[in-house]
């Protein structure tokens, strides 16, 4: 089968939603335009990070948005992980949710952000995403024709368990529309993409808006892409750009094959959660 | 509660058991000298890292090298992680195993290795530890005094759901006699050590063999000392040498509160391991 060629759209972001769209739109033309067959745009693509903002700019699934980005997908003949949008559903809530689209526009998956973005430091510093989000139950695995991805968001790159779901489901790559700070970015960014990609044995691909100084949250950029032996294929700076890599699925196979970590797991230990155990030791 | 520091010995190891404990011992006194706690030692720090060699230099818990082990921690007056030797249990089952003793001898703790190094490329590299040596069943986790540490052995760090069950019972500090080697250790040594404490917000402490490019099994050394916030506190060369490092648990506290990554996860999404479902999108 054919390698994939990955596509990430590193756009600046703004308070308009028309212009946002439109910056995806150009930013996907110009990853197809070098090769990418499969793109990824970042987390909250369309609105600024801001939590009051959600509400204001959220649409339903199959709203104006989604219909957009599935004709994007649709005429310029790619995969689309369309990075996040303030997700509505029929009771109110919102949801920070990323939309799949095949090469013919379908919606072949969502994934709803599972672990919230909620800080409140004693400095002041306060960040909560639940103030207005309302958090996914689920880890989200989907056919790219090429081979199964899988998606989360932002704040769940830290959560080793859910990507050991998207691997049990078959995961070979692993998009990540997010959108780290500058404390989080420089600190662990680049870390968490190589080692999930290692741990996993999965292809990593993290998107991000890039930066504006002048903006209300301050994204890091450096979007990236990592192999599962936790090299990094290529990564942007913070300026807009696009970046198009090829990933080798022979050369995951081999590594699974060589160094084979999934199949070395012991369920058996890690299910037993009894009591830490009283430890007898011989006489000194 | 007074910070530990914690002190690693990357010593040599020949095939020598009497020579190798001689060596542990001048280790362990330099790290104390040097102000350290809590002193880890290498993986297989008493013979050659050769699956043949380890019934020949395997002893039962409670043997001689235990107790020389025991009498170092009480001499000392300090904690002893003391890498691993070849256990011999009732049975003839052999494990590589890491005891603990407090600082008057006692024994408070063992780790036997739960995931064994087992690999066979194609091309002809073959390393198998199950070819003589038995898995351990559980995570291990004891008290030191000073905080709660847990230890696994090498390849364990390989797995994250092994550290979940450490900081799960308590682990502030995780301990690691390692012995990576020349392909693995540059590639991933550095990485796992700040990616492990940096999900599970925990100090990390490696201790490897000082290289011997004329040795079976050629160790990368660069025992290391890592944050919460994946941080390399210190780090040695190939070469022999102790490294001593005060943990600030306090930082560690701080981290928790502030990035409360712990209590964020979501055990009901992690549980819910059900088939891949269909997903029904709205027409495009």
């Amino acid at each position: 089968m054919k390698n994939p060629r990955i596509g990430l759209v590193q756009m600046s972001v703004c308070a308009d939603k028309e212009k946002n769209l439109q910056s995806a739109e150009h930013g996907i033309y110009e990853a197809v335009s070098k090769g990418a067959d499969i793109v990824v745009l970042p987390e909250m693509f369309i609105c600024p990070y801001i939590t009051s903002d959600f509400p204001v700019f959220a649409e339903p699934e199959g709203g104006l948005s989604w219909q957009a980005l599935s004709s994007m997908a649709r005429k310029n003949n790619v995969v689309l992980v369309a990075g996040t949008i303030p997700e509505l559903d029929g009771e109110g809530n919102i949801y920070n949710t990323c939309f799949i689209f095949d090469a013919m526009g379908n919606g072949i998956g969502k994934h709803r952000k599972v672990h919230l973005f909620d800080i409140s430091l004693s400095g002041g510093q306060y960040f909560k995403e639940s103030d207005t989000l309302t958090p996914g139950n689920s880890a989200t695995v989907f056919d790219t024709g090429f081979c199964t991805a899988g998606t989360a968001v932002c704040y769940d790159l830290r959560f080793p368990e859910l990507f050991r779901l998207m691997v049990d489901h078959g995961a070979e790559l692993v998009t990540i529309p997010g959108a780290f700070n500058m404390t989080t970015g420089p600190a662990h960014w680049e870390l968490l993409f190589r080692t999930r990609g290692l741990d996993n044995q999965v292809f990593m691909a993290g998107c991000a808006p890039a930066r504006d100084e002048s903006g209300p949250y301050i994204s890091y950029g450096n979007s990236i892409i990592t192999s599962p032996w936790g090299e990094i294929l290529g990564r942007l700076d913070e300026k807009e750009g696009v970046l198009v890599r090829e990933i080798d699925l022979g050369k995951l196979m081999r590594i699974r094959e060589e160094l084979p970590l999934l199949k070395h797991r012991r369920p058996d230990v890690y299910a037993c959660r009894r009591e830490r155990g009283e430890y007898q030791a011989p006489p000194p």
